[in-house]
């Protein structure tokens, strides 16, 4: 690539609901209209990046990312977790050519860091001193960490339900943390309120900020590397607010807009039965979808009423010729320890209802088993430790063993 | 290097106690003189070994590694663990080049996956079924998630007040798990006895079969890799078991055999006031370490009162011109917390003990504040929820935040 490249090829923002365009040089929050607002890049500059040699996180691919000038990176080592085979559970479910994508292996064990490393960087970038926002637990603890290594505050609200490690993870952090009695929508009109008089603040809710979404696209851009610059046929995505699933659709338009590869993945949205919206939209043909009444799910991440950006997860499905699926509790909770078993990884339950997903899917025929599948797991089983029923001896410290089973 | 390198150099076991020389294809506990038995390479023959362009895995040794076929690699994508600078905490400890090894990252979060993925896939290769062992929690957990993923048993004690997540991950790996009213140190005599039942399980013990200590060795490798083939002036080290500074001494030694680099890198074993056998045993002069009455301390993974490795340890701090230092549960606490403010990361009790230690080396004038100094932290802070204290406001979900402090 040319050495005038520039470090980040940003060029403006743009609303993909009424096509309005904006300044990406100054901080901003959603149109004016109410959309989430999208980054756009000079994607001729940036296609003859040559990202192979460079480090193993994220900020590999620095031209497709918001961050103007190196030395405004915050990073704590997030990105290039591993795409990991996964041929014993594979081949249980009949779809033998299966991947995950292990975003356990992240900054704070959850894919939320991403959006928070390259979120943060680029508001401290551009002036920000304070960020808010309410989260089911994972993004809160990401972005206060974040926020304090950038050296700038944090407020966060979280339902009081949300994992009870992700406060540990905001008080360490010297966020200043709320604990609400309710859902996240809950939250966020606290956090909308108390923004009033605190004007030093930006709002960095789910896609009310534009950045987020750009350091979760870069799980689009690393599953390709990984897979030798090819596309997978499927990737299933555990959906609440739908940020991560935005943003690899968008990676994989930017790679085919730069004339990278020219991928036909088909995108699913996962949800629990317990929070089903988008799965109710798609089923209906809609384009926008409907809060359910009492949403819940052991899957707290993906407890998500009424996503900001529903629409653009249901144009991403359709686009893709995707699909939107739900499973049970009882099911993703026995699918996140067949796995551990048969692989020996400990999935969070938001991961764990792709797995049992892909049940439905095979058995549906949606998926004929031949394809090449990729899983998200979008964070570790360690910060949910009531999801496995432990139920052990204890014996004591002069005492023996059983004989052998 | 010349095609005909093998992937694994691997020659012979070596007793360093008393120099007895073992075969390296057969399965291996401890020498009969009772120590631990150290990995030999042809290191000649590994000295080109070009790891520039490989996988960010600990796999990219591989010729310094003991297993012999790259089909028997069972791999989580472990190591390569981010090496993070700390500027804003080293300018606070007054040791400004500070960085951190940060082996939150890694599969089970917890340096332990190191050691498992080492040592269940040569014992798997060398057709061990069964693997057995006491464990402070997360080194059980994560030899039982590779065990199920190499397709063997796992048979695993550990003491109750050792971090409940850790229980959770054997669950869900199917390990037979014990709880043990006591310590490690009763978990293991538990074991011992439990093994004269089940010849067909090896004993996995830390340091009784040869190659845990070869996974932990490579984070010596990485953290010279990652400054650019450049070993630090100090290195601290949380110390039990004691595997990780053992490995980190012979990867510097087999660097140094094979002509990379000439380390003077000073190694330090941090211990818990509540149990330092080694701090003692140091400042005594002594060369073996004396179990302490009543061990304890929050830092749980370092929990050991009587490693079986305490020679090694001790060797290695006399040979690197190195020292031990204790601190309180206090102390580590409270550096815990400063570190995630200052930087945003939240780490183990284990790892924030070496935070803690640096201030009293500072302090005592042992390091001068110019030397580049490498802490590792062992794992990540949410498999300890307990460490931090929460106390914050709940708000009904129809409420209001407070005003800006």
């Amino acid at each position: 690539m040319p050495e005038s490249t520039p470090f980040s090829t940003l060029s403006h923002l743009e609303c993909p609901k009424c096509g309005a365009q904006l300044d990406a040089a100054v901080v901003q929050g959603t149109c004016s209209c109410g959309s989430p607002l999208l980054a756009r890049y000079d994607l001729a500059a940036a296609r003859g990046m040559a990202v192979a040699g460079r480090e193993a996180t994220l900020w590999r691919y620095h031209e497709v990312l918001p961050v103007a000038s190196p030395s405004a990176v915050i990073s704590l080592g997030e990105g290039m977790t591993p795409l990991l085979p996964l041929p014993v559970h594979g081949k249980r479910l009949g779809v033998p050519d299966l991947w995950m994508k292990d975003e356990g292996l992240i900054p704070t064990g959850s894919f939320k860091a991403r959006g928070a490393a390259v979120g943060v960087s680029r508001a401290a970038e551009l002036g920000v001193r304070g960020i808010a926002m309410p989260t089911n637990g994972n993004a809160g603890a990401a972005w206060a960490l974040y926020a304090a290594r950038a050296g700038i505050r944090s407020l966060i609200a979280m339902p009081v339900d949300a994992p009870v490690i992700t406060r540990a993870e905001c008080v360490a952090a010297g966020a200043e943390l709320y604990l609400v009695d309710g859902l996240i929508s809950h939250a966020g009109a606290l956090i909308r309120e108390a923004l009033k008089q605190r004007p030093d603040y930006q709002d960095v809710s789910t896609l009310k900020e534009p950045y987020r979404i750009e350091g979760k696209k870069t799980m689009g851009y690393e599953i390709v590397e990984q897979l030798g610059m090819r596309a997978p046929d499927v990737i299933l995505y555990p959906t609440g607010g739908g940020v991560g699933l935005i943003g690899i659709h968008k990676a994989l338009d930017e790679m085919r807009e730069m004339g990278w590869l020219n991928p036909e993945t088909r995108l699913v949205a996962v949800q629990a039965e317990g929070c089903r919206p988008i799965v109710d939209a798609w089923q209906a043909g809609a384009t926008e979808s409907v809060a359910p009444a009492a949403p819940t799910t052991v899957a707290f991440g993906i407890n998500v009423p009424k996503p900001l950006g529903d629409f653009l997860i249901l144009r991403a499905l359709a686009e893709t010729s995707g699909t939107a699926v739900a499973v049970t509790d009882e099911e993703l909770l026995a699918a996140q320890q067949e796995l551990a078993r048969d692989e020996g990884t400990f999935v969070c339950p938001e991961g764990a209802a792709c797995f049992a997903a892909l049940v439905r899917l095979r058995e549906s025929g949606w998926l004929n088993g031949g394809e090449r599948v990729v899983v998200l797991n979008t964070g570790t089983g360690v910060k949910y430790p009531d999801t496995v029923r432990v139920s052990v001896p204890t014996v004591p410290a002069d005492g023996a063993l059983p004989g052998p089973r």
